[in-house]
């Protein structure tokens, strides 16, 4: 590893082959409405393990299987489905200690898309803070991968990389060559004062209005009340701390 | 047409086909480091038209057929080339009233995926007045297509953008629901009072510092000393005003 490393931000995963200049590095997949938010805050909550799947057939099968499957296709839980994509689920008892099947079109596909990496993690406000310090331990490059909407830069994922790189670079050891990432952190400091504000401008969150009901886009935005760090391991999305205690 | 139109921003090339929601749009082609900067320069300077060309060869095959050839390579003015790329060589006397083709691989790609667009314009700070009101004018729905660099976001296209894009959304007329158009007129707000120093972070900036002297870069961000709104004819850029003298 050379002595510096570097943050780079990409804005959809569209972008995701040309922003990739360096070696050896880590993925932080975000899509704060909702996927990612929900991911973590399931991890916060004792969930054991997350599955993304990309479809609604394959959370069908999951679910054939025993699994616990969250899926909702235009804001509905379907029928086969024991409860929607939205954080509120995953806040509950009965979700602790199991394994939840999450379908996620977006997430997945950017979850997807990193694998070549080191590794892939999963980050949102909740976890920001503890994000922020496990990367920095790491001692790799840091490549943030917004899922975007349809294709497309969305204000959410962009101001979160914003909040994430501008973190990374208080650390000596971290700089960045990237215009996406340099923007971005613009955006957060534009943004910080009054988040919730500054999102509802975005067309994402227009959109999602009638979905994401106030108090779980209340949970979204509050910053580093986590310390989880959600791992993908072999399909799966568990929290680090509990993969290094089944290694040890 | 709908009472109100739209503005939408696509930071790169590649993100074109998922930005267009509209139909009977504009597309403003940007590439301020240094093809549309360089452009709207010479047709101020009363160049007749420019010849887009993507690649050294195409232009060398017009050269031989007696035309004036604007390209260069790594910031070296080609053997068979009259001229560089840069501003500075379209300030003079001997190109006026000329054809000139002019060698760009990232404008080029930008102005042939805009093809299917009611109209090709090229815009760069040094007609942004100019553009904003004859863009009000034509009432169509606008697309603002950043040539990026590399395939990636860039600051300076992204901040111009954002300049054009507070301009059209100060008319009543014209709104957007796009991310990106959004995140642009706050990077152009934050960019505005010292826009020189605020590209100067940007990594294409750096990758060009050699290639672009001072005072072609403070020519490059002088605002609105320009009228022309240089437009896409049969493969030839040509001032709007002088076509609509040959058509009438």
């Amino acid at each position: 590893m050379p002595d510096k490393r570097t943050v780079e931000v990409c804005f959809t995963p569209k972008l995701f082959s040309y922003i990739l200049t360096q070696e050896n590095f880590i993925v932080v997949i975000v899509d704060i409405l909702r996927a990612t938010t929900s991911i973590c805050t399931a991890l916060n909550n004792d969930v054991k393990s997350i599955i993304p799947v990309a479809s609604v057939d394959e959370a069908r099968e999951y679910k054939k299987n025993g699994y616990l499957v969250a899926s909702e296709r235009n804001g509905k839980v379907l029928d086969f489905a024991d409860f929607g994509n939205s954080a509120d689920n995953f806040m509950v008892d009965e979700v602790k200690g199991k394994t939840i099947v999450y379908s996620t079109t977006n997430g997945t596909k950017a979850i997807k898309m990193a694998g070549k990496s080191e590794a892939v993690v999963i980050g949102s406000f909740i976890n920001l803070d503890a994000m922020t310090k496990w990367l920095i331990k790491q001692n790799k490059n840091v490549v943030i991968l917004c899922a975007g909407w349809k294709g497309k830069f969305n204000l959410e994922d962009s101001v979160f990389a914003g909040a994430l790189t501008k973190g990374l670079l208080e650390n000596e050891s971290i700089i960045t060559e990237c215009d996406s990432a340099k923007a971005s952190v613009d955006l957060w400091h534009i943004a910080k004062d009054d988040l919730k504000q500054y999102i509802d401008k975005s067309s994402h969150r227009h959109r999602l209005r009638h979905l994401v009901q106030d108090h779980v886009l209340e949970h979204t935005f509050k910053i580093s009340i986590s310390d989880v760090i959600p791992i993908l391991d072999n399909g799966h999305i568990i929290d680090f701390d509990s993969k290094n205690q089944i290694t040890k």
